[in-house]
């Protein structure tokens, strides 16, 4: 059995962390890693807990529900468990780096499949023995072809769906049915640029650092909590077609770590910010 | 005597750099470094020559002009001769650094003086031996204020204007006498924030990477020429007030990048672009 | 009254975290920060708790050495009460920095002097305001020198020693006596060059990165503990002062960061490990 | 027909610019690009040159060598058509980010095949469709083994051979039949580690960065001129095992950078350094 995980969210009060290690004591559990904060803005305490061990892992929880708070949030992953599925539009970097970091055991986790409105990266799933489903956008409303896709997911019924330059933007109820789980990547540029070709604005106002930016995804488009960020430098010998190519270096990146993060269990949400145990 | 820098800007034709060489040569000049870019999106070319030699410059630039198109904008500089006056408010972070490098001599030029319409940072002025002029902005209006800085500044004549946290909006008419001769330091996020208290807005957002942009000034705050650009990673422990620090460190670091690329006259201005030849 | 560290380092066994959160939780007392750490290899813990209160730490510290196994290490810091002495010899990149960032507050402890073998560095600490002890080296051998900044230090009683590129070799004596106190800043490079003249091999070697590491002084010459490290890009064009320049800037950083950790109590040695509660 | 590239390599002399820009001017081709330097410390001159235009090349090739001293190497390619072998062993990070890479498209080159003294990566050749050659050096002499490689390498007849984690010492004979063709990956670290287990040593000495240098392959083992350097932060955190997948990544990283380089033809070698032009 791999290690277990616990996520403990809960508003602040002293003695916390003594009434959950107490509880992981008395079952005989052993503490491989702990980390908890205080977000001392809004007094809510977050806390993740690596533990192995023979122990029921049911009684763990029914007495940490007893010995909390009513308020706190309590749940419970086996690293190495979870199951994804990838959606991706015509863009192979994101999804070919997942893929092959899947391949040679990098990513803890299962894809289920791959989910693309386009028919182009069916090889690159091939190559890689993932099973692809290519469900068209075209001839139909987005609410049809929304209803394709979750049929679908509705058999694989994964723990994660990540956007890997899924071009498309999901409706509210898309979103709602899986709060907190899916995540997307985005560049993102100093000063930020509206509008449409972002990297054709970035060479017209010479940046000298391109960025991207992994985030939930909520209803306010791209505008969910933050995951993982990071930039490359580019100069003025950069065209704004090589400035889309450093682009897709650090999306590719930034998805991959932010990936990881979600599958160890190391993330909290709280409100819009992500609380993100390294 | 130090080496000479040329910047020669001009529409692309062929054969520019061939006709310039060619004046160089026959000067028996002997250059040292010499790097042009040509900037596919407007068809212009940059050249930046540094040399060394004894003859006449003056007939260098001459030669230069009858050589090259009329559109040609050529100037010439000695690297080390360059002075500059640094404006600054309460803030010391930037100012003492640049201070403590000009005082070790990585400051490729003479820091006349500060000028800040606070008091507050005359001892650390003072410390490093540099004349310290307080303007109070307080009980004049803009343009008297601008008015007595513009007197100071003209008996200084100095070739830069660096604002290191100067906390005033300049006006169009300060601006545009020193065209292209201004640069500031900001600090930049990912996703922007528009508003008050920007560290603020980016902890509240949970940003996991803090960024400094150094610029020229134009009329559009804070939109001008971008000279240079960097981030610092943070985290969820991270108070605001510690992102603030963050951000300090980074423009310190940038402001200080930039002033170097400035005094060592490697930065072109293109349109809203720049090119800068590190 | 500022937040009191409680560092705890004990050998691992199940309930330690239990047991040391539960003394806190009886003297009434805020954890508002908690980190700690197994190391897998060698079966110890470590334990960084930050807290507030107005209980009697003693009470704590007793408490504490009653519930927790006879190894543990235990001790307390108040931050922002520490002081330390800066020892620098020739070149002001590092003193300089330090002495800034002390200035405006971001060192949270007192600098009660710099201790120099040469005398260049004095309008430097006097800038600042702080007491400079001017020791030559010279006509005197190693033990009598290093005797007289001992009684200097005597009177001091600082907390740490801060080597800012304090050239001279420390004898065993002199570190033995400030066991894991001491911290000192050293270039680095890929590959290591050993010998005279580093930045001249790294120069003619084509490095494209240049480092520092900070690290205890221990008796094995620039082996001790490391603390931070850090790397600045460099390439062809920068000459082998150019590159010392870089080295400096990165020194500059690096110790200025492993000074802060030191004086946060952030810092645990373990064998020849850190652990650094970042 | 995409753009040329032409690489200038000479001992340095007044007016070598006008000269190189005059042929090509003469020839009535446009430079796109032109970067020179002049290695101050051997008085050596590089120049590269990125040029269009319909003009014989061969015509410019003469007209340069006669206008250069003798001593000067002339060498033009045509971006995008070189070809390459690459040659890996048991681990797939490398290798496979290669494959992805070119199979969308960002290496300009042709990769003719993959050799490997084992059988373990072929499936992963298989899925990007590039020949798999499976050499394996069990039960035959190391002269049998390179004979069996250079036998497919002769019939391949590739510009370059990228070792992709390859593992086995090539021998001096191999290396000098492929003079400045062959470039390596290998792990770096601060300081350097010798000996086994180098992962290990970085743990126990609880090193903060874990870095990776691309280089040429000569004779002696793994010091040849360096193309690229990256690192990547680590922390106590970090098992031995985790430090060796993030020097993975940073492995990947740099190899694919040095790539991209060699294949643009932008690296001169000089002595035992490099000059890059990016």
């Amino acid at each position: 059995m791999g290690s277990q995980v616990l996520h403990i969210d809960c508003p602040d009060e002293k003695g916390l962390v003594y009434k959950i290690t107490e509880v992981i004591y008395d079952h005989g559990l052993n503490i491989i890693n702990n980390q908890e904060f205080v977000d001392s803005s809004t007094q809510h305490f977050v806390m993740r807990t690596e533990f192995e061990g023979s122990e029921t892992p049911n009684g763990v929880l029914e007495d940490l529900e007893k010995a909390l708070p009513e308020a706190a949030n309590i749940r419970k992953a086996e690293i190495g468990k979870r199951s994804m599925v990838i959606m991706a539009t015509k863009e192979p970097h994101c999804l070919g780096d997942l893929l092959l970091q899947y391949r040679y055991g990098e990513i803890p986790a299962r894809v289920e499949a791959v989910i693309s409105n386009h028919n182009g990266l069916k090889s690159l799933a091939d190559a890689f023995d993932v099973p692809y489903h290519y469900v068209s956008h075209q001839n139909v409303d987005r609410t049809a072809h929304e209803k394709e896709i979750l049929d679908i997911i509705g058999q694989l019924k994964p723990d994660y769906i990540v956007l890997a330059k899924y071009m498309r933007i999901l409706t509210p109820e898309f979103v709602s049915r899986f709060k907190n789980r899916i995540i997307n990547i985005h560049h993102s540029f100093l000063p930020a640029f509206v509008g449409a070709n972002p990297y054709k604005q970035a060479f017209e106002r010479g940046v000298k650092i391109i960025g991207a930016t992994a985030h939930f995804v909520t209803d306010d488009l791209d505008q969910g909590p933050i995951i993982a960020q990071d930039v490359l430098p580019v100069n003025h010998t950069f065209t704004a077609e090589q400035m889309t190519k450093a682009g897709r270096d650090v999306e590719k990146l930034v998805l991959a770590k932010a990936v990881k993060l979600l599958l160890e269990e190391r993330i909290f949400i709280h409100g819009n910010r992500t609380i993100v145990f390294e």
